[in-house]
């Protein structure tokens, strides 16, 4: 238990765990609620419950203080129903991947209902039901801050497999955390996918009041039947608000703020379209048509790649062995793009070793040129290479893409510069 | 020179360097304006020249075409006029240390006036001089993306003994590309600072037309003359217009855009202040006064201390020697502050071995909780620490400051949890 050792002492005394219900008197007063796990804001002596409006109270435990247990957790295997398919509705495979939008009651108290399976998650939604002939997989059940490359190639895999057996979109539901990284991926490895794929997260878990899980879920959905684009997407909360979606290209979208049900954003580019609560569209631009041709998943990814963010400071010796060791190195620099002229020899060491090194701005917004300072002329002539606008976290991802499907590093770094996915502006056009 | 060696060779068989005034004949037309360096987005075979208007184009060499130097760059040593101090006027004093705001024609020539000095920044702003008695110093003069922990210390302590040899004010001119870091290092090095001290850059040079050097500069003269507030600021544009100011809290500021004229935004508060081109002044909070008291430099810095971004696919073995070696670690987390489970040994390791790890958000806004999902509380076991709404980039230079003025790892984490200087919230109130 998180709590310290003498509450936890107290707690364990009479059975108390993360996930029971309990009643505490003290001061005078009885409270009720489920058992959370210790809140490091929170003192040694307080207990935290999750109320039934579905916010949390601290208690502070005195020594006359009375502490019940009234309900432990229970594990429910909830049977999944089979719903029969309606004529004429579009098919939607639904692949879950775990994340908030996969919690089904408060994951904080990592007892009841870790996790929804994907039919679960279906069935607790059931407007969308009308909207399509939804199936439902399980691929895996992890939070996104453990998503890794190899669940990358497994879910382009799998979404090859939907559309090539015959479903009109996917929908991912994936945590948040690092859902930016995985759509970018999806982006590269699936290229030209003749169908929607749609990632949808929540900020707040389902038992929440304030829950975005199913509204995501259903304006991805809506999206899927009546966005008529073709491509890799995440569709997200707008606004804080209930009446505004947003549906990001894969390779422009970032996680923006920690907990906003808003947090996801477009970066130099507006959203590829928003849509209100009636299902009314508005894209920015025209999308990819969506077509027959079959999904072709290109997988292969380059492990030898590393993103750093260049500091005031930075140690060039500090990063030596590990910048000569990668093959892609993608550096999120300052302004345009800078780093120090104390890191340029790095730079030349490792182009000249045979690496490819992608300047790109911890900025976020705007264009990188290093044809402006001494600096940026340096790191050009050092070997490095600028790819305009493009995120570096969706610059990580493609390097990775880049070296992997192509033959030599001149190759993986014309490939950078070519748009494949939307994740760069066009050079003749102005900013954003 | 940046061009192709075919272009290299027709432009120095004529004498051309970058900075000659040329006119070229090409395509039946003649083009006049000062050679600029190569641009990496342009051919072989393009001419870039900076028109009088201060905008660029490119110019395509063809067989026929005719180039001739019509004036050659010139290096001009302007003298320096004293100014007689007007009673009644506060004293200011601008310490210069480079930048864009320092260079007086375009910086990408590299030849003409590469910077401004102090005084000559003064003088081609004659305004100011009406609102203070301004005084100029050059500390030195260098590009943002070059400056180091040792020019933030040399930067603290000549703020240090300006104000305490009677300045009412300093204003420290600054590149942009760092202009943030330098700004939260000296918030925490100069603490309770009695007098105003404002960093102001410029993202456009003072010879195009849409510069913000002299403007920004004004309102940063005027924010000292009129704010009524001690402590370390930024000023710029707020918005692309020229009409209205921001002041930023020095550990709050990020530079947000590449380009943008209001690239600069605080993250997780809102301005400390706005500022309309007539000199109204709407502050957010009430700030520090203004006093007589002494400003203390603490300039002691620990530079063992590493900013890390996390991404998936990082790999811990690839990061062990230098995080094992760092005496402080700043991890830019995804979400509300998570790396992988892969990362989370190497932060024990880390922290069992005396070394302070700090948990931040690479999503900027909101505020980071290790406590929510089972990544994060394996994170705080493992001895990681959290900032609430602390940007990474304030948390790396405020960790260096603390562990150098501090006796212990422990009393370091105790200063990172203390707000010294508005760089993160009050714990009780609400996320903005």
């Amino acid at each position: 238990m998180s709590y310290s050792v003498s509450l936890s002492k107290l707690l364990g005394s009479i059975g108390a765990k993360e996930g029971s219900k309990l009643s505490v008197e003290s001061g005078g007063r009885t409270y009720k609620g489920t058992l959370m796990p210790h809140h490091d804001f929170s003192g040694d002596d307080i207990v935290i419950l999750k109320m039934s409006s579905g916010y949390n109270i601290g208690i502070r435990v005195c020594d006359d203080s009375v502490i019940k247990v009234l309900e432990q957790p229970v594990r429910t295997d909830k049977k999944e129903t089979a719903v029969e398919a309606k004529e004429g509705l579009p098919g939607i495979t639904l692949i879950s991947t775990g994340g908030t939008i996969a919690s089904y009651v408060d994951y904080r108290t990592g007892a009841v209902h870790p996790a929804l399976s994907a039919s679960e998650l279906v069935n607790a939604v059931p407007e969308i039901r009308e909207m399509a002939n939804i199936s439902a997989k399980m691929l895996f059940s992890i939070f996104s801050e453990n998503m890794n490359v190899e669940h990358w190639q497994k879910i382009a895999k799998a979404v090859e497999q939907e559309i090539n057996g015959g479903a009109d979109a996917v929908i991912i539901p994936h945590g948040t955390d690092t859902m930016g990284y995985t759509a970018a991926a999806l982006s590269f490895m699936l290229g030209d996918v003749p169908k929607p794929v749609v990632l949808v997260g929540a900020q707040r878990s389902s038992d929440r009041p304030s829950s975005d899980a199913s509204s995501n879920l259903t304006a991805a959905v809506r999206f899927c039947v009546k966005g008529n684009a073709a491509g890799v997407f995440v569709v997200m909360h707008d606004t804080p608000g209930d009446d505004s979606f947003a549906v990001h290209l894969g390779t422009r979208v970032r996680k923006m703020h920690t907990s906003r049900r808003d947090a996801f954003r477009s970066i130099n580019a507006p959203p590829f379209a928003r849509m209100d609560k009636e299902g009314n569209i508005k894209t920015a631009a025209a999308g990819r048509q969506i077509t027959s041709d079959s999904a072709v998943a290109r997988t292969d990814m380059e492990r030898s790649t590393i993103l750093l963010q260049y500091y005031p400071g930075m140690d060039p010796c500090l990063f030596e062995d590990m910048v000569m060791r990668s093959k892609g190195i993608v550096i999120s620099g300052s302004g345009l793009g800078h780093v120090s002229e104390d890191m340029v020899p790095l730079i030349r060491k490792a182009c000249d070793n045979g690496s490819v090194v992608v300047a790109t701005s911890q900025c976020l917004g705007g264009r990188t040129n290093l044809n402006i300072y001494n600096t940026g002329r340096d790191m050009l002539s050092a070997g490095a290479v600028t790819v305009l606008d493009m995120l570096p976290e969706t610059a990580y991802v493609k390097l990775m893409w880049a070296l992997a499907n192509s033959a030599s590093a001149d190759e993986a770094k014309k490939m950078m510069a070519t748009p494949v996915a939307g994740e760069m502006s066009d050079r003749r056009t102005h900013d954003v």
